[in-house]
């Protein structure tokens, strides 16, 4: 049997892709973070389903595999993409002897970018402040080499209340490489039917305001608004 | 009416959201460089087409926003995701007074992916090896910047017959910061039905073999191979 790991994408159903539904539908077992249930609540009514909260991600990966193993299809659901700071990765790394496919869905990056304009665009470094599994200082270096090579920065999980100062020091560091009316897009729960979207400069980040749910984008030396859109032209010489 | 920027994802159906589908659907008037119609050939039948061929991006962005002012709903298509290296930004550039939604897809470095195992899941920098609009020297300082900050690299546009050199050249740059032995994962027509997934490491990519339909996934410093897979463990620490 297979082990299906399958990014949904940013939440809402018209950003999934075909496969992750008909994955999902045909499985026997859905493994899940309690939350996530809710985006797919009426692909799941018939199966069987095991989920928990918080932390808990590697127990998930473990039931995973164990439900494949004893040979039922099972689809362990990420948000977003799967193999970016998804589910991919534990379970490849826990597996031994079964069949896994990675099903891939839109990260949230993407989806936020679609909703402040074209800000991406171009040459990007996506990075999560998280320092739960990654060391702070590690983060803070590729944040300056991010800055430093002029790319667009999308920031993944930049403010929780266990590190309400991550992001706060990690602008610092970027501070040398952006100007202060650098664009910068915030939005939180992207693709979700209650998201909200704005846009601001380097220098006005409203830092308490942002959350676990928020993805903040900020632009390279070439990234500007029009008609309150941000966008990054895809021509360096042409601007 | 509307104009919508559709990125159809890396090709084949599975992997297009709903959102896009129904977009494509709901659309009067449809605009493409003329390969990509393949892809969506039974959504469009009945459709008004514009579409060229290479080089012809700027007419195909003039030409949709023409249609969309003459009232007509358009959707300009996109592979992978339409906000990088994708038609939004040149819309956005040139656009004024029409309504412009983004329909976000899954760009070709997480098809790749899935399609290698979990090569990415951390921190990673987006390149585009292309330097007709992006100075060489920029593209350059880029490569060196994520190869300092030990990001997982994915390189689109690695390598055409106008530019044969750019991926060694870059390879060159990059070599400082990656072991010979780092696990590098090469993906051409990803996400379609004649897909070919290679995994190699970072002394032995074969460069005569890639072209601009390649994606490159190069590992960080903690990437591994297993059971051919190639994976990024999620935690840092932890390995």
């Amino acid at each position: 049997m297979t082990l299906y790991i399958v990014g949904i994408g940013p939440g809402g159903r018209e950003n999934m892709t075909l496969k992750a539904i008909e994955t999902i539908k045909k499985c026997e077992v859905i493994v899940a973070y309690t939350p996530y249930l809710n985006y797919i609540e009426d692909l799941i009514e018939d199966k069987e389903i095991f989920s928990n909260g918080m932390r808990g991600e590697i127990e998930r990966c473990k039931k995973a595999v164990e439900f494949a193993k004893s040979g039922k299809d099972t689809a362990i659901i990420s948000t977003g993409d799967a193999g970016l700071y998804g589910m991919a990765g534990p379970i490849y790394e826990l597996a031994e002897d079964i069949d896994i496919e990675v099903v891939p869905g839109v990260t949230a990056a993407f989806s936020a970018a679609s909703e402040l304009g074209a800000p991406i665009m171009h040459d990007c470094a996506l990075i999560s402040l998280s320092d739960l599994l990654t060391p702070w200082d590690l983060i803070l270096k590729r944040i300056k080499m991010a800055g430093e090579g002029d790319f667009v920065i999308a920031l993944y999980n930049p403010r929780s209340k266990g590190r309400p100062d991550n992001l706060k020091e990690a602008l610092e560091v970027l501070h040398p490489f952006r100007d202060d009316a650098t664009p910068v897009g915030i939005v939180r729960n992207s693709g979700r039917d209650d998201k909200t979207v704005k846009l601001v400069t380097f220098d006005t980040i409203p830092i308490e305001e942002i959350d676990m749910k928020t993805v903040l984008i900020i632009g390279n030396s070439k990234t500007y608004i029009k008609d309150h859109k941000m966008i990054t032209p895809r021509g360096y010489e042409n601007k």
